[in-house]
């Protein structure tokens, strides 16, 4: 696996973690400081700009009943300095809603920080057969 | 308005004439040929690369019952080489489906192509007061 491809699927890595465990520095820490920074929760409108973003998040991680959240299937897609990732989200655990997503990132001295996530239902479920989909279950 | 806006938001613009045309030769165009290619169509899984993308296209370009579309509130976030644009479309004329969408471009040559499509329901229809949404119809 390249590089690139390594240290993006680890920056996606660490939304989820970030995600999964509420922790609102590290989602500060994950979004771009420069460049565009733009979100489409489910369903939602679309936010712009860092400060709506983070208080989104904000939002979001403070809700006292905080689902499980999974990653699977995480697919880098690289393109020079800047590169997204798609992958399928599951929230509240097994049986739980299943999402899919568009997470973008760009690369600003040599750490890659998002940009932009766009999740959205899924119709399909990922597979989950043991050794297939190797899933991220973050907590 | 930047050239590199304008020429992102032209090419957003392009992609939607294509699909409401049926124009399979011009969506065929309007993909990237180098660099990675993926869609979400909505509730749909992963498509990945331009064949399977492609593919994809001409199915659902060669329906027979092709709804209207249109594009609203086009917004350009600008990464350098790479760019991605959030807009709302509407299938089927006044009153019909309204989507959100992700559409992410590559510069190659001085020339903006698409890199991934993400389209999803929206919970939240876009403004529509005369002077204020600009919907661009096309047809």
């Amino acid at each position: 696996m390249s590089r690139d491809r390594e240290d993006v699927l680890a920056a996606n890595a660490a939304f989820y973690a970030a995600f999964g465990s509420g922790d609102m520095d590290a989602m500060a820490e994950i979004w771009a400081e420069t460049g565009p920074v733009a979100c489409l929760h489910p369903g939602a409108p679309l936010l712009v700009g860092r400060d709506p973003v983070l208080n989104s998040w904000s939002h979001i991680l403070g809700a006292s009943e905080m689902p499980e959240i999974a990653c699977f299937e995480p697919h880098a897609h690289l393109m020079g300095h800047s590169a997204f990732v798609t992958c399928y989200e599951r929230l509240g655990g097994v049986g739980g809603a299943v999402l899919i997503a568009t997470n973008i990132f760009i690369r600003k001295n040599d750490r890659w920080r998002m940009s932009h996530h766009h999740a959205s239902p899924a119709a399909v479920a990922p597979p989950e057969r043991a050794g297939d989909a190797k899933p991220t279950v973050l907590h």
